[in-house]
């Protein structure tokens, strides 16, 4: 499962509104199959790896990152019904599909042709795999991550506006991989009015991985670029994976609208004083409210730079 | 060595302008001997640990983390005269005293005694558990480390001044014990406005070991307390070792004076956004000058908090 899951990753980003499944078929402890979800949605992760095992898909353990969808569609058919037809001896599924027209059905459908079912191994890892297809299913939004790069005392420009760079080339490089996974990307119209960002991928092999860039505000948008009016209109974003990019009054607006859901900090070993803050007022009343609120989840140095990933500890209002 | 220097932490905070030196005697791979310098300065480290060896530091390795005095004082004479009248085989010295009356001179009075003489053993250990004596003797002014205890986004209080707590119990005793180390604890008048604090040490069994209090301002300092009128007066403070717990005018003037030579940062998983920043203006008017002025030496979870410390890269001007 862990490998069906790593190799979900490799799609992370680029499949709109579809998950980013993985699947990887074993028969006699050798691996015969596997597929992920190919850019756009389709073709499913189970109807690549069932094409490249073929014949001897029969008999096989089937690993896959969610249930098998139970609807057909004019792209292709239910692959519930596709994994039937292969008969597999056994179908090891990480969660169940939210998605109203599976949920359920998928596994119902195997286990009534007679093929033995498993649900729930690696839930936790693959649902974080696929957390932009989750939120889309249970909150009707794309998953939020907020990326802020500070100093030490959490300044992101001098007070002059300068802001190239503070954080070193590796932290930089780690960050155009983040945007890589994601589908969109957004600032606020004061970022676009202040440093007129690219925000594209400038990793080598992976350029062609730039996500679509909105810009957060009431003004007109560059050419090219979404507008969107407030961040509760996020649903509205065609992808999953909502990258949103500072600068301080935007990611306090995600942050009051309790639509953050992970935060990306970069942290430089340098001290700026005055100058501008990270975040803007997030409506914060209360000290002893801010605590519990977010749970690190990863954290490593990136040359002299330090990450930390939070995720949110206490579940969105739906 | 490491024992010696071990041993030194113990009576670091309250040797006054004395260097807390650390001593250990070994013979046949036993140790007959330790001791460090008492508190208050007198007596010294190696003529406790003699008189704990006695006769038996005949012959013996004396393994010190200064080199032994060459002066008399009305307190106490020469430790070079007090070892070399032990007739120890080896005296293995970490750190040269740079006090100009021993500076060598010291080493050289055992050498003519023929004892053989080692120095540098653990040098950089060495000097940083006797950071202190070391600005002292070098800089005519106490080490100084900057304490911050802030949010995830750098806030130290909210809008309307809170500020209890945000960091963790554990985190908060870390600090205690950070206090106990050091000679004096100095704050800013805007801090002793704010929160009136104690500043004492609330550690069971260290409860004796609260530094001396200094407040940094114009005004009257309250009762007990010594009143600072500029950072740059700190060579006229009585101890070696200075914490300064804040606030942000407080810190930020100690770093825009060039005297931080520590920074001890304790940092909360939450967000405050809005509210009261850790640092003022620190006079930075260029980015790139930022860079390579902080080095990390040590960093641990206390509980759900980060700790940071981070040393000066760059030597402070004589
Ligand atoms: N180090 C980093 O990670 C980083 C990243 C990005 C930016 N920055 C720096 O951050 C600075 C810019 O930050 P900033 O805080 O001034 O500007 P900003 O957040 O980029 O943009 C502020 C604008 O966004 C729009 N906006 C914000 N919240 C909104 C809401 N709830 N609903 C609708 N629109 C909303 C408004 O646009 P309208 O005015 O059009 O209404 C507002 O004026 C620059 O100096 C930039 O270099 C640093
Ligand atoms: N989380 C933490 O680690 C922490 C620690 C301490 C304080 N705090 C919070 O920080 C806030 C207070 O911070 P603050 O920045 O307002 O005040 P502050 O730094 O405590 O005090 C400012 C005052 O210090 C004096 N001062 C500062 N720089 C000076 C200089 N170069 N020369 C001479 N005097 C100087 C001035 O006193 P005069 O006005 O007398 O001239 C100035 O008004 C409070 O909310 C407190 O709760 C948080």
């Amino acid at each position: 499962m862990a490998a069906a899951i790593a190799y979900a990753e490799r799609t992370a980003g680029q499949t709109g509104q579809s998950p980013a499944v993985g699947c990887v078929i074993v028969k006699h402890g050798k691996v015969i199959g596997r597929g992920h979800t190919q850019p756009g949605g389709r073709p499913h992760a189970e109807a690549a790896a069932l094409g490249m095992a073929g014949e001897a898909a029969a008999g096989a353990d089937i690993y896959v990152t969610l249930e098998p969808c139970a609807h057909d569609s004019e792209r292709g058919p239910a692959c519930a019904a596709t994994v039937t037809a292969a008969r597999p001896a056994r179908v090891i599924i990480a969660c169940e599909d939210p998605d109203p027209r599976t949920a359920g059905k998928g596994i119902a459908m195997l286990k009534a042709a007679g093929i033995e079912v498993q649900c729930g191994l690696m839930e936790t890892a693959a649902r974080a795999s696929m957390a932009g297809f989750f939120a889309r299913q249970t909150l009707a939004r794309p998953f939020v991550t907020v990326k802020l790069a500070t100093s030490l005392d959490g300044r992101i420009a001098l007070p002059n506006g300068e802001s190239k760079w503070i954080t070193s080339a590796a932290a930089r490089a780690h960050c155009h991989l983040q945007r890589a996974r994601h589908d969109m990307i957004l600032v606020g119209a004061g970022t676009v009015r202040a440093d007129n960002p690219a925000l594209t991928v400038r990793l080598p092999g992976l350029e062609s991985r730039s996500p679509a860039r909105v810009m957060l505000g009431s003004g007109g948008a560059p050419e090219g670029w979404q507008a969107l009016a407030s961040p509760t209109d996020i649903g509205e974003l065609p992808g999953n994976m909502l990258f949103v990019e500072g600068g301080a009054e935007t990611a306090a607006s995600f942050i009051r609208a309790d639509l953050a859901d992970r935060l990306l900090l970069y942290r430089a070993p340098i001290i700026l004083g005055a100058g501008k803050a990270c975040l803007g007022d997030i409506g914060l009343h209360d000290l002893m409210t801010a605590h519990d609120r977010w749970r690190l989840v990863d954290t490593r140095m990136l040359a002299k730079d330090r990450t930390e990933i939070y995720e949110r500890a206490i579940a969105p209002d739906q």
